[in-house]
């Protein structure tokens, strides 16, 4: 699958054992551990990078994003255990080591959560109000799923794969939901076989952490991150859809067919663009060349082009695009702007344009409700 | 058809369109069409029977409970069509004369509202709190859906069918949600061609009023209320499942696939008893017999028994059931109880169990939500 793959490389069992070191005792979630980060809820733990310090294409893992639905749960790499059933030939259970023996796939990936940028979204919607650091791009190391699928031999008739993680609880916000259920998301069977959906144990050449979900998670390139389930521990084979809570009451928007809005579960992640620097409100000399910089991802596609504005989306000039392309990592981009010499409030905005010519939207489509969230976004800076 | 529906009657076009008075000029929504009858909500206008008044098998048409999601659209009969769409071979308009004119079946169902019994709910529930009389016990006439849908050729990979009501607004509760939607149910192709699911003008043998669905109406015995669209004009075959506001973020419930909750459309009604006499709280001469009765209906299956007990549960002696069985119809029952001489208070529960052997619960499981509320009810009466 690595030629199917750009950007992997094929680590042999023995490199892939060498390269791991003997794995952390989970140590619980602590904030502390995310210098500089903000925190947008204490418990569960959810963290945003703060958008502006962006400054290497690999965010490094302390500085990475964690969304949490749960408390962090105290997996034990020496007891965990990774069960695949279902719609199988040959349901199979796998441990730590033995995962950790097969054959291996390290890519580049961008994770983006379905709600980051909510905090522009008004009137002020439901849920953890990110602003736009709820996304990064690092290295992931693991097993790629279709491998696993091709052991245990899925059954004629299956339509989705079924991720459940080791964290858990009651879900707040529907009293009479199913009380404690676990994190759990399913997958579409021909995305689930995709050669990039990794059963993922490094995370930038390094152990898993805890709050990025020690020993063992799913990663899912090309699609928002609640598709790439933490503390994965059991995965299952359904010959129908999976109408789970977060697909349906949480992570799904309405999608128009014969007229009618029907609610489908989030998936693919959108083309986007996000400027880092100028930072909102910055104080920015006058009349002397800037260097505008940001990142820009497109899911399952590519970014074909970015964009800049500074005069408020009046008219947009091509920004150039850093680093090489990769599938399903973010690129960083940059733009020299020289302000005028007068002083004054400016406009910035950045727009991504994809492969198949999706380009950014300027209105939220409430359809999306408070996921998917690729407005083109204004960063107002202060010149002189 | 007939045959297969015990208790319809087939219409001679000329004798239907004889027992037809002209159809009424909606008259628009009034609770004073409904003498006697509790008001949940005025607008838009939610009625319900006060259940310690029934008296017959039929419930007469002002005395129905009423649900409306949106105000009750004024429809006129003379510009109303009705379309069928989607995978069908021949789409077809059709128009209330035209409907009259097709053969017609007659039949008594009972439609209960999948919430009744809200109020007896605790934590409370969210929604319309029903105490037990949103439910009513009526005859339909009505062009059997099956012959429209054999009319317009239904496409093979067709799964349900999708029905439009002419009610529309905006979900509050939801603030991004679809904007303005109308009111849409939609049924498994399965049970839409169903000799029981009628395209209905006629309810009690009169032309349905305004806040009942004039002037044309689905009905699916056998299911829960909310899939008889009312002021039905679109009904659209699918090769999709339809994942409608109505049947995922309201009346929707959890069952347990894999060991994981997946919502799930509410559908069948379950098997239920009622008590109608005494009421909550009725003062009971002591020593003396008296004549509890009430309802009890199953849904797809019939009631095969009711029992009632007198002492809190802990002994059930039988009820005797009423009239004939008629599929997908109620059933009246009585008990003749004589409670003791001495004065006390006394708990009185009544529960069915159908062809099936299934009987009602004695808690509310939470996977149901605040629907399919069927727990077996007390009713505390003053003795003496």
């Amino acid at each position: 699958m690595e030629e199917t793959t750009p950007g992997s490389t094929q680590a042999a069992p023995t490199s892939t054992a060498a390269s791991s070191p003997p794995p952390p005792v989970p140590t619980g979630s602590s904030a502390a551990l995310f210098p500089g980060l903000i925190t947008r809820e204490q418990e569960p733990l959810n963290l945003e990078l703060p958008f502006p310090t962006l400054a290497e294409r690999l965010v490094p893992t302390n500085q990475f994003y964690v969304r949490s639905h749960f408390p962090v749960p105290a997996v034990e790499a020496a007891s965990w255990q990774l069960s695949l059933e279902g719609e199988v030939g040959q349901a199979l259970t796998i441990d730590y080591d033995e995962l950790r023996r097969l054959p291996a796939t390290t890519l580049m990936a961008t994770l983006e959560c379905a709600g980051n940028g909510r905090a522009r979204l008004a009137p002020k919607a439901k849920g953890l109000l990110w602003e736009q650091g709820a996304v990064g791009n690092a290295t992931w190391t693991g097993v790629p799923l279709s491998a696993l699928l091709a052991r245990a031999g899925v059954q004629a008739g299956a339509q989705e794969v079924i991720f459940e993680g080791a964290d858990q609880g009651p879900v707040n916000d529907e009293p009479r939901a199913p009380g404690v259920i676990p994190y759990a998301r399913s997958l579409p069977l021909a995305k689930a076989r995709q050669p990039e959906v990794l059963v993922a144990y490094l995370m930038n050449g390094q152990p898993l952490t805890p709050e990025h979900g020690f020993p063992v998670r799913l990663v899912v390139p090309g699609y928002y991150g609640m598709a790439s389930v933490k503390w994965l521990h059991r995965i299952t084979v359904s010959a129908a859809p999976y109408a789970g809570y977060w697909q349906t009451l949480e992570y799904a928007y309405w999608r128009r067919t014969h007229g009618l809005p029907t609610l489908v579960p989030v998936a693919e992640m959108l083309v986007k663009a996000e400027i880092a620097r100028p930072a909102l409100h910055e104080f920015v000399p006058a009349g002397q060349p800037y260097r505008m910089f940001g990142a820009a991802w497109a899911g399952e596609s590519e970014v074909a082009r970015v964009e800049v504005s500074t005069d408020g989306g009046r008219t947009w000039q091509p920004a150039h695009l850093l680093d090489e392309a990769v599938p399903f990592a973010w690129r960083l981009w940059e733009f020299s702007w020289t302000p005028p010499a007068a002083p004054g409030r400016h406009t910035l905005q950045a727009r991504a344009t994809d492969r198949a010519g999706h380009c950014q939207p300027t209105t939220h489509d409430p359809d999306r409700r408070n996921y998917m969230i690729t407005k083109i976004a204004s960063v107002e800076v202060q010149v002189g």
